[in-house]
């Protein structure tokens, strides 16, 4: 036992993402919990929060397989989009893509944006809690580099964009990166 | 009873909207059926399709509130746009509204798009039918009438765009006018 949490009792992470879950594991394991990878689909609603999006799917998990999992949801804000894409940034990624968006910005100076990732955790008696984590930047003027995916070659952090940041050092910094710290700093407290 | 349907039983349309709900009962009033207006909420998954959406959404309020009700969603699909905005119109017009749209097909000359409206009735057994109603045309150059609401400034339809007709001979061409019809000819006929 380890503050409280069983670390001989695996965390599910509920992704179909390989990518996302290697980075889990990574962090995770690094800092002594065992997770493994559970890929079923859950609904996705439609919201303006990232938040109510993933405790919404993290309940409907828990009542078909029990506890002691999570999932993690991710958007792309742009402020003067009035948040667009935001929680619905897979599904603008796949239509209008990197195009769209330096489209919808064209000849706009206010280009502050963020990567914004929340995790939804249910224990196994149905208590959820949520964590977050954000990273700030600029909707650059063009695509730029080759690392990463969706919105990350118009993503400016700093100079450079998250597509020209290798994705052993974005996995550093990223909004996804400072949600699981929380989470993690979270299970050692429980 | 009319056709297998118990005309005295009102059918209840899930509905926040009272535009929606007035259209619709002055159809099916028109028809012979009663309606009433269920003002409740229900979850809308992230999905490509309106379908999806609306089945899931009526077998949710069907476990929750029982059946004979119907709930109807639509979208407005852009050809060159894959499809966007689509199931995500109402969250794309809050956010980037048709100026956003305007932008995103700026200089592009294909500008073939449709509405389409789905109606999703799930009777007392849980047997749930799906209606759709397309109303296909073009997005305009620039914003034009008054009427209306959403996308309606931008979508051409012949020579006009949805908000420079009224709103009672939009309403009889309208996709949602088309699977409203195609609802009542099936209720009529069980």
């Amino acid at each position: 036992m380890r503050g409280g949490v069983d670390i001989n009792k695996k965390i599910r992470f509920v992704t179909s993402n390989e990518g996302k879950f290697g980075e889990a594991r990574e962090i995770l394991e690094g800092r002594g919990f065992e997770i493994e990878r559970f890929d079923v689909g859950y609904p996705e609603i439609q919201s303006f929060e990232l938040e109510e999006v993933a405790n919404y799917g993290v309940k409907y998990l828990w009542e078909k397989f029990g506890g002691d999992l999570f999932l993690e949801d991710s958007g792309l804000f742009i402020d003067s989009l009035n948040g667009f894409p935001g929680v619905f940034s897979a599904y603008a990624f796949k239509t209008i893509g990197d195009e769209g968006i330096l489209r919808l910005l064209s000849g706009n100076p206010d280009r502050e944006a963020y990567f914004k990732s929340v995790i939804s955790f249910c224990d196994e008696d149905g208590n959820s809690n949520l964590f977050s984590g954000v990273v700030r930047g600029r909707i650059s003027e063009e695509e730029c580099g080759k690392y990463g995916f969706g919105f990350d070659p118009i993503f400016l952090y700093g100079e450079e964009t998250f597509a020209e940041i290798s994705i052993e050092d974005k996995n550093k910094i990223s909004h996804r990166r400072r949600a699981l710290n929380d989470f993690i700093d979270w299970l050692e407290g429980r």
